[in-house]
């Protein structure tokens, strides 16, 4: 299908021992959030969602720029509120997918990440980025606040930072995004294939049931009262705990051996 | 009338291409928050929430210190409940205010912020100080914990650290409140005003549109969940889209032209 | 009585002028949180919750290690659904007690601080660490994410941050979880105790009634909307502001002269 191969140009995907890649790949138009790749992402965090061999996605791209958000002479090709409505919805869908996704997202850095793109950075669990990347949420410089952006970098970096970046659309470089907690990591823009492979064999290193018991719990108690957190939070743990592979990593532990963890499909 | 004439003399204000320059004006009490200062504010406040043709506050003060709270001794020659429960009630009406004036709020400080004065800062959207202001929560000193300063401060600044400010009443000094996230930029004493003077230049570059569209959001959102927050985003981002200045700002940047803003008035 | 005998041994409590010492006495067993020690420190602190005369609290331990988290050995001896719960129920609880507590509680880290050990950190209201010291919620690398401890770190540190630290297990030092807000202090070693001294006595140089007051407001204020904490808070203080210390601080401050407090009991 025409459709679906194009979606495949522009997003590429690569499986690795359970680790998923997906990598941006219209360099040319620096990787923007058109229609047809906001779809094809949608889709592939649908079909990892829905998969218990997955346990790992990394989120990068091709070319000088990460991402830079919306495509804009798109946007303006449509003029009418429902059209901008279901788009924005659309793209939050996205970014709310990449939250609740069930495994560790990491977002790889390697340029520019602007407005959306800067978001997508903000909504992964983990974000390594080059030396050289660069941040910014600068709609505002078209006269369009970069208003859904801002929910997921005012959740990730404090108020006045945040509010500095929507109303200036300055470029924060990444040490300042890391200094602000945008970022987990910077590395030497030649150190970034390696940092964000050594990220993933961490994961991959620890309990693939623990792992996806700590992504589910993390965000959504993070908005609960702190009782209702806590209530929450014990309830997972206790879960967790009468899983296989607690009883064996604490046994391991005890036992100074290594602890051999239950892999899905196995 | 003498009451209005006193109120202009504690606070001035001074427009200028639709930045307004408030400026408390009672040096020798360290601009203190009385019952007649606060009532200033307000009426400052309330006048600019509803003046489209506003597009930006300044808040500085005159003298050796930028604000230090709440009028001590005015709050001793009353000593009823209902008394304070009003006063409070008033001076976090007016800090509420600040948050919800649908136009960027900029604390320009040049000296001690202490207990409310540190509040209004904190409230304020963007904060930048002189290097050698300084910033403390201090009623616990006389035996008044600052709780309503609490409230302001701990939306910008972890909890360790609030609470280490507020049951010490130690004084940081503006590069740690910059840290912290208090402040949004700090300046050598001398280069203050034109620190304060390019930040508004920069914010009266943008479409007024779009950062009162920006502004509506930002605060509200931060408190909602995650999924609310994205649907009254992507609802405000919607309308903004639809404004005249997001179709010419985009047109500009696919143009590579400067884009001319509808400003207000005209 | 033998099991009071046996808590009293493994948590010990020292009183000095109104501030409560409790040392985690298990060095051997790097102080985990069995259930003897959770049903320890839970008497304690409801005990002080009760006591007028309490008016500061630092929860210290003995040996290289801080504290450990759960007892895997003891965990590992039950495995019905119930038996975590409850477990994970009283956990939280302590740990909600310390944040509940009137007074501020102060940990002073002495080593490292793992799983449940780093949350209780996270869960004080001020933290000083020995610079040597480390912190890890390093559940995942026994294959039991560490659920509970994120609700307590992800509260002081920002997201990013925390999740990296649960997913990978890693641990971080003392400087780092001073810069990441964890801590409040850090200090050489050698002058842990001095340090922690000389918070003690700040407090307890403040008014006892004006700290209550505070502590009282401080989180649950955290959980509300900003209407909803400024009405909270304004409630506190005007009753904080009817209290004999603040006429007391406030006309000593106005007089030149030390204030006198009203202590608990005179």
């Amino acid at each position: 299908m025409s459709h679906s191969q194009a979606s495949e140009d522009i997003l590429l995907r690569e499986d690795k021992d359970g680790a998923v890649y997906l990598t941006l790949n219209r360099p040319d138009k620096f990787n923007t959030l058109s229609e047809t790749m906001l779809a094809a992402l949608q889709r592939e965090l649908d079909a990892i969602a829905a998969d218990p061999a997955v346990r790992c996605v990394v989120i990068g791209a091709k070319g000088r720029g990460f991402c830079a958000g919306h495509d804009l002479r798109e946007m303006r090709e449509n003029s009418d509120h429902s059209y901008y409505q279901a788009l924005f919805r659309g793209c939050s869908r996205l970014m709310q997918s990449v939250v609740a996704l069930p495994v560790p997202v990491i977002a790889k850095v390697q340029g520019m990440a602007t407005a959306a793109g800067c978001q997508l950075v903000a909504s992964c669990d983990l974000a390594i980025a080059a030396r050289s990347a660069s941040f910014a949420v600068s709609g505002i410089n078209v006269g369009l606040f970069c208003s859904t952006p801002a929910v997921a970098l005012s959740r990730n970096v404090s108020p006045k930072r945040a509010f500095d970046m929507l109303v200036s659309g300055q470029f924060i470089d990444a040490e300042t995004a890391l200094e602000w907690g945008l970022l987990s990591d910077v590395t030497a823009d030649s150190d970034l294939e390696t940092a964000v492979a050594d990220k993933v064999e961490q994961i991959l290193s620890k309990s693939p049931a623990a792992v996806r018991f700590g992504k589910s719990m993390f965000h959504p108690q993070r908005e609960m009262a702190l009782a209702d957190a806590y209530d929450f939070a014990g309830n997972v743990m206790a879960e967790n705990m009468l899983s296989p592979d607690a009883g064996e990593g604490i046994d391991a532990f005890l036992g100074k051996r290594k602890p051999v963890w239950a892999l899905p499909g196995c």
